[in-house]
């Protein structure tokens, strides 16, 4: 997992290099699109969730997690002309998100494949497959196999958005940025691991597009810790999970540096300094790092951009918090590679 | 709390009178829908869930849960005309949910609202209101403004749906269901706690329809007995999540008696015994009871009206468990009725 962390700025930049030659082909198949749908599970649903509001936000078109069983299990039939489905799958061997693949396309929706591997059974059931590059990953958690996933649904929000060349040029910044947040080094990584120590269960929330990176940060720490870690956004959050904070549930905020969610998220951050509870803030605003019991760097990048190497991080934190409590982080005990549901 | 469960009977009754008088006007506004959005937060949000399915499997239409923030802080303009949108508050005065409201008609959708309190800010913002009929809820933890909510949802899905008038006969036994299963009594909740007791958090699963009765489950849990709980659907868990069990991390599958989802909830209830984690069964098949430390009943009601009372003996438990850990389940720390997030 170290070395698949590490390898990183090589992976998001051979996947850039990739996806440029496909970029005439993505716009072609996504001329017209009405409302977007996304299906994905694991690492690769909280890149499709960053997926989700990019296109919300960046490009103003609906956009919707799909449920796969109304599609596997309940066979619904659904008019899905003018929407697009993009379906992730890391492996492309998940038969549920396949199966959902081919779905979408008797519904009549154009479907679009964020993949790691060339000519897997999803790259086959959809119109095009955005293939990325991150090269064979052996670790069981994701780690450069998201990040690269994050850069090519980067790529799809763009081709949908009216402004989105502003969005293709600052991507080209990617590679640079995840190197920049991995030379910071495992120091912070061990620190924040620290503040976590002992605890029963931590909870992650972020708002808006850093809820995407608390959704990933979350997986990432259970996967590698099997620490049981809420995922949840900051309102979701304050609507009634947030009782269960307490000094052996510690809080992680991931926050943007500015912009229209950090009033919520430092309210969320002081709530959690109120109860006790360890605070771990990634990136946010000075006034949150402050009250904070330690700090991760957040990715200098625009809000819409920064999800795409956000996680890194975070990805170092779970590493360190797994090796602190004597778990292989490499191989989490009871998980494979590729999960098979239905 | 307890009081305002046992009150569900009657307030299902009062509700189903009310939402028989207003179903022409809900079926004159849904005419022509094309897809529906739900928005909602903490409680309401596990049953705009169910709504979602509902929507989706019964009445053959997509449908997305929204991301407020979207509207509230992003500001997105969005083209909705032939959308739906569905907002759900129990108190109506959530004011995230009511300039969520204000938006969607801005952006050109229809709009509906499911809430407990007439005349509320949220009944002013939308094109109609359907007002449940539970009368005062005094309890920070919802429960009979949950249910009365989940039944004004099903008569949305009803409306909306080619064969609705199949459900909507159905609905007139909820009432009757909710009295059979709160007749079983404290006992079998007070067995299940005890199976939970010790634990450093909990996980929750269901699949389709009982997806949206877990994730209120983990909710009335954490509200009221202050122990971390995950809300996953059951491939979500299996992706990853389901590391965490352990004997100190108990599992608690919601089952339907029959139907598409069960091989899966019987698959992941298997994982849990493997893995030495106690396991409570909810409903479910009698292989799933079989290998379970302990069952609670489920509704005996069809898959799509099932989830209406589903929770009820899921409340009890969340009941007899804050109990057991010596917690007010009436007033949880730092949690208020209406909570205030932007």
């Amino acid at each position: 997992m170290a070395r698949e962390i590490a390898e990183q700025p090589a992976a998001l930049q051979m996947t850039l290099d990739v996806l440029r030659e496909l970029r005439a082909e993505l716009r072609a198949l996504v001329r017209g699109t009405e409302r977007v749908v996304f299906f994905a599970r694991g690492s690769s649903d909280s890149a499709a969730t960053y997926g989700r509001y990019l296109v919300e936000i960046t490009a103003g078109l609906p956009s919707a997690m799909g449920a796969p069983s109304v599609a596997t299990l309940y066979r619904s039939h659904q008019d899905l002309v003018g929407t697009l489905v993009v379906l992730c799958s890391q492996s492309g061997r998940t038969e549920e998100i396949s199966e959902v693949a081919e779905w979408a396309r008797r519904c009549g929706a154009r479907t679009l494949a964020v993949t790691n591997e060339a000519g897997s059974p999803l790259t086959r059931a959809v119109d095009l497959a955005l293939v990325t590059a991150a090269g064979r990953e052996r670790a069981v958690p994701a780690t450069k196999s998201h990040t690269t996933c994050l850069l090519a649904l980067a790529e799809v929000g763009a081709a949908l958005s009216p402004t989105g060349d502003h969005l293709v040029r600052e991507l080209a910044q990617v590679p640079d940025e995840a190197a920049r947040l991995l030379a910071i080094g495992m120091d912070p990584a061990a620190h924040a691991a620290a503040v976590i120590a002992g605890a029963r269960a931590l909870a992650v929330t972020g708002r808006g597009f850093t809820y995407a990176t608390a959704l990933e940060l979350a997986l990432k720490v259970e996967e590698t810790s099997l620490l049981p870690c809420l995922g949840l956004s900051q309102a979701d959050f304050q609507h009634g999970p947030q009782a269960v904070l307490d000094l052996a549930t510690p809080l992680v905020v991931v926050s943007a540096a500015a912009g229209p969610t950090v009033t919520g998220l430092h309210s969320v951050a002081e709530s959690a300094v109120r109860r006790g509870s360890p605070l771990v803030v990634v990136g946010g605003t000075p006034a949150m790092q402050e009250i904070a019991d330690w700090t991760l760097p957040g990715a200098a990048l625009s809000e819409a951009a920064a999800p795409i190497v956000g996680i890194i991080p975070g990805q170092l934190f779970a590493e360190a918090l797994a090796r602190d409590l004597g778990r292989d982080p490499d191989a989490p005990p009871g998980l494979d590679k590729v999960t098979h549901t239905a």
